[in-house]
C-alpha cells in the first residue's frame, strides 16, 4: 500500500482535479451501487456530512440504541447537524431494530408539537452491539418502512465490509434503497486514513462543499486515494478478520470468559475488573478497549491467526 | 389581572429598569428558593436558555422519556443548545426515573468516545406522562445523585404549581438543590404570557443577555409583569384544577372510558378513534388535544367545576 | 391602549386561534403590502427569523455599515442564522448604500472560494446613522439591483413609520419588492411589546415554527395584539416625533452643540465628555443614550413638544 | 518525502499514540515558539478550531479586509464558530491594518448593544492582498494593542514560511505574543496534506477534541506526519519561491502587464479579460487562478526558475 502511495499520480483535490481520488471515488460508487462518492478524512466526517445534509433545524432522526452516531461522535449530530436523536430499542438481538418502531417513530408530531422526523440512521455492522450484522432482507424491510413513512435513510457502513463477508453477499446488497452511505477505508481495509460518503450526484456536490467547510478538503489527496484503492482490493480479506474473531471468542470461552458469539470481527467480553484485565491484555498484545462492563476486542488485518493463538496461550498462562 | 396590567408602572426592561418586572422576578425567586429569576416570554425560552448555558458543544443531557424538552420544543435542545439528549426510561410509574439510571448515564465516556454528560433535566409535573408528580424525597435523591456524578440539574417546572398543590408542599420544596428552574405564569396561573427562569445571580446575568439574543427582551414588560404578579397570587388556586381533573377522570371512567388516575390537572384517555373523539369533544367544550393513542385533557383556571359537570353530561348524552 | 388590552378577545396563539392576533397580523400585512405577517415579541426576533430563513449555512449577507443587525443584535445573525455579514460602506450620506456596491458584492465567489451571497438587509430608517431615510426611488433601485443579482431582500423597518411620515408616503411605498419586512409596534407607536415580521404566506408559515423554536410563541397573545392594533392606529402620530426631534436639534444647535440635522426622530450630538453630558441630561429628562463620540436622542410618543422646550430651557440653564 | 511516508512508524492518532505525529507536533511547536501544536487535515480546519475555541456565542472578531477567514472559508467563522466578523480597512499598504483600528474596534459595546469583541485574527502573509508581509515590529504593535484591549490574537500563518523567508527572520519572530497560530505543511512546503494549529497546551487539548468532532481525527496519521517532518526541513526553500515570483512579476511587467511587486510568492495581475487570459495561461502551465479583476499567480516548490523563464517566453510568444 505504501508503495502505491509513493507512486500515486496527484492533483489538487480541493480544485477537484486529483485523478487518483476520482478513480477511488468512482470505484467505490460502483461497489456500493450509488451514483457518486466523496473521500473524507474520517468516518465521523462522512456521517456528519450526511446528517448535516439530511436534517433541517431540530429535525429528529432515528438510530438503534448504542449507534456510533449516538455514542461516539461527540454529540456532533446534535450541535453541528442540529438533529434531535431518538434511540430505537434493540428487538430480538443486539443492535437489531424493528420495522414497527421505525414506522411508529417516523411519524412527525402534530402541528403543535411539530417535531419533524426526517431520517433513519442505520449501522451495519453495529459496532457497540458487538459487530452484529443486519442481513439484506431485514435491511430492505427497514428501508422500505422508512421510505413509506417519508423519511430518508443513511447507512453508517464503517464496517460494511465485515458484514458483507459474514453474510457472503456483495456490499451493494446491503445498501439497497439508502439515500446515503459511509464506508471506512481504514479499520478493516487497512488504509492509514480515510472514508467515503456518497449517494446521489447532487448529494455529493453539496457534500464536497460541506467537506471544505469542515476543513476536510485536502490538497494532494491522491496519495491517500492510492492507499484507498489498495484498501478496496482487500475487501475480501476481512473474512479472515471475522474468522480470527471467532477463534478468539471460542478460545476465551474455553478459558471460562463470558464472551459474545461474534458475528464479524468484534468480540465483547464481560469482565469483573476492566482496568486489571486491560493491563493484562496490554502485555499480551491483543487489541482491546474498555467498554461498559467489559472489554471489546477488534480483529483487523494486522492481527494474524498466529497472533490470536499466541494471545490465547498467554492469557491462559495468566 | 387585566386591571393590574392596565395600572402597571413600566420602564424599559431591555435597559433593565422596569420596576414591576423586578418585583415579579424577586418575588418568584423568593418563592422558589433561588438567588434570582428572569422573565421570559415562554416556558420554551426558559428551558432553552437554561440548556444553552449548561451545555457545552455536543454535551449529553439526561431527561425522562417523553419530557417536554425532548418532545415538544422542536429539537431546540439539539440545534440551538447543541446538546445530545439521552432519554431515561420510566421506572415503576409514568414519568418517574431512577437514581441508578442517573448515576449510570451521568458518567462521561472514556477519552476516546469522550461524549461528556453535563446535565440532568427534570420535569415536575411530567406533562406527557399525564401530569405526574415527583415528590420531594425522590426529587432530592435524583438531585443528590446528579451532583455526586458532577452534573448539573435543571428543573422544567412549567407545572410546578400543580405538583406543589397536589403534594401539599411549598414550591421551594421541589426545587431543592437544582441549578436552574423554569416556571410558567400562563397555563394554570392564568397570565396571558410569560414564564420565569432562574438560579444563581450569575446565571441570570448571562441569561438576560441570551434572552436578548433570542429576541425575548421586551420593552415595557411591566404590563406583563403586572399580570405575572397577579398570577403568583393565584398559586394556590391550582388545587381546584387538580380537583376538577379528578372529577373529570372519575366521570369519564364511569362512562366506560379508559383514563389515567390524574395526579394533578392532566387526564390521559385512550380512545380508539382520536379524530372522531376530538370532534365530539370540541362540541362539548372540554379542552383536549390529541396525543398518540388518545386524548389529553388539561384543566386550568378557566375551566370550572360546573364546566366539568356539564361536559360529562354532554359526553354521556353523546 | 391599556383599555383595549383589558378588553381584548383572546385565544391560544400557539395553537393559532387568537382572533385579535389574526386581526393585527392581517391589518399590518395590508398596510405593508405583503401577503402575511406574524407577531413576534421583539424586532430582534423578527430580524433573526428572517435571516434564519433566508440564509443557508455560512451564506454572506450585505448590510449598510452600522446596521442594527450588524451592531445591536449580539451577533445572532452569525451564530444563530449562520450568516457571514459583509458591511457596505455609506456613500454620499449617512446610512445610504449604493446600488453599485450591492451589485459588486452580491456576486457569489468562484467555486473554489464559493462563499455564497444570499441576502441584502436594508434598514429604513437607519438607526445608528441617525434615523436617516431611504426614499422610495433609491429603495426601489437597491431592491431591483439585488433581485437582478439573484439575492433576496429583507427590510428592517423597526422605524419604518418614521420614514414614511418624513417622506409623506404610505409605508407600503417603502416595502416595494422586498421578500420580508419587520416593523416594530413598540418604539414610536407606543405598544408595550411586539413587532411583526412578514412576507409571503409560506415564509410566515415557516416563521411561525421558528418563532416557537426561539421561545417567542405566546399563549394568549390577544392582549398584546390589542395593544398592537391601537399602535397601528397611531401610525401617523410619529410625524410629531419627527417634528420634536427637529425642534430639539435646532435648539441644541442654538446652544452651540454639534448636532446632526435629523431626518426623523433621532438626533445625534457629538460631545466631548459623554458621561458628564449623560448625567446632566438625566437631570433634565431628555431620553438619551451614549453612542461612540456622543449621545443619541430619540423622541417618541411619550416625549411632548413641551418636554422638548422644557429640556432645552434646563440645558441652557446648565 | 514519499519515501519518508512509506517508512513512517505509525500508531493510532485518535487514541493519541502515533509517535511520528508527536515528533512533528513537537518540532513545529519549537519552531513557532508555542507550547504545543496539533496536526489537522487543512489550514481551514486549523483556523476554524482556533475561532471555535476563542469565540463565545456571537462574539465579534476583527480581521483585515480580504482575509482568508473572511473570504475563503465558506462562512464557517460565522456558522460554525458563531463569530461576527468585523473587517478592518487596509491602511497605507495592501493587507496592512492599523493599531488604531484594532484599538477602536476591540472595545466591546455598551451593555445595551453588548456585542462583545473577543479576537483579532491576523494573516501573515496576507494571501488575497497579494502575499504581503507584516514585519515583526508591526506584528508586535498589533498584538500588544489587542492584548491591552483584552482581546485574543490568532495568526493565520498558512504562508508564514514565505513571510519569514522574505523578512529573513525565524518564523517565531512572527508569532510573538499570539494566543494561537496555524501553519500549512502543504502549499509552499510541499506536503500532500496537512496543517498545524497550536498555542497553549490546554488549547491543544481542547483542540484535539474539536478536531475529532469535525471529523479531522485520523487513524494512522504517522504516514502524513512523516511527510510533514520532511516539509518542515524545507522551510528555507520557500525563499526560492519568493525569488521566482519576483522574476515572474518583473518579466510580466516587461511584457506590459500591470502587476504587483510581490513581497513573497504571490503575484497579482490586473487583466482586462480574465477568462481569455486564464485559457492562455493554462497552455503555458503557469499556475494561476481568477481573482476579481485579474489573475493571481502562486509559485511553489513544483515551479522552478526554468518553468518561470519558459512561461514568460511562451506568454511573450502569445
Amino acid at each position: 500500500m505504501r508503495a502505491a502511495m509513493a507512486a500515486a499520480e496527484v492533483g489538487d483535490d480541493v480544485l477537484d482535479h486529483d485523478p487518483t481520488m476520482r478513480a477511488l471515488e468512482e470505484r467505490a460508487a460502483g461497489l456500493l451501487g450509488v451514483e457518486a462518492m466523496l473521500w473524507v478524512p474520517s468516518g465521523s466526517m462522512g456521517n456528519l456530512i450526511a446528517l448535516m445534509l439530511h436534517l433541517g433545524r431540530g429535525d429528529r432522526f432515528l438510530a438503534a440504541r448504542g449507534s456510533h452516531v449516538l455514542e461516539a461522535e461527540l454529540g456532533t449530530p446534535a450541535w453541528l447537524a442540529g438533529g434531535m436523536p431518538h434511540p430505537l430499542e434493540w428487538t430480538g438481538r443486539p443492535g437489531r431494530i424493528s420495522a414497527d418502531d421505525v414506522s411508529a417513530f417516523a411519524a412527525s408530531g402534530a402541528p403543535y408539537y411539530a417535531l419533524r422526523t426526517a431520517l433513519l440512521c442505520l449501522e451495519n455492522t453495529h459496532n457497540f452491539a458487538g459487530g452484529t450484522v443486519t442481513p439484506p432482507d431485514h435491511h430492505a424491510l427497514l428501508v422500505a418502512t422508512a421510505r413509506e413513512a417519508g423519511i430518508r435513510v443513511h447507512l453508517d457502513g464503517a464496517r460494511l465490509w465485515n458484514a458483507a463477508a459474514a453474510l457472503e453477499v456483495p456490499p451493494a446488497a446491503l445498501t439497497v434503497g439508502v439515500d446515503t452511505v459511509q464506508v471506512c477505508l481504514s479499520k478493516g481495509l487497512g488504509a492509514p486514513v480515510g472514508s467515503l460518503v456518497g449517494g446521489s450526484a447532487s448529494f455529493v456536490a453539496e457534500a464536497r462543499r460541506v467537506r471544505k467547510m469542515l476543513g476536510g478538503g485536502v490538497r494532494q489527496g491522491g496519495v491517500l486515494a492510492a492507499a484507498g484503492l489498495v484498501a478496496l482490493d482487500r475487501m475480501g480479506d476481512v473474512a479472515a478478520d471475522n474468522a480470527n474473531a471467532a477463534t478468539l471468542a471460542a478460545g476465551l470461552a474455553d478459558l471460562g470468559w463470558e464472551v459474545t458469539a461474534p458475528e464479524t470481527n468484534i468480540v465483547l467480553a464481560s469482565v469483573p475488573d476492566v482496568p486489571t484485565t486491560l493491563r493484562m491484555l496490554d502485555r499480551v498484545a491483543v487489541p482491546a478497549v474498555a467498554v461498559p462492563g467489559g472489554v471489546r476486542f477488534v480483529t483487523h488485518r494486522d492481527v494474524s491467526a498466529t497472533d490470536i493463538a499466541e494471545a490465547l496461550d498467554r492469557i491462559k498462562a495468566g
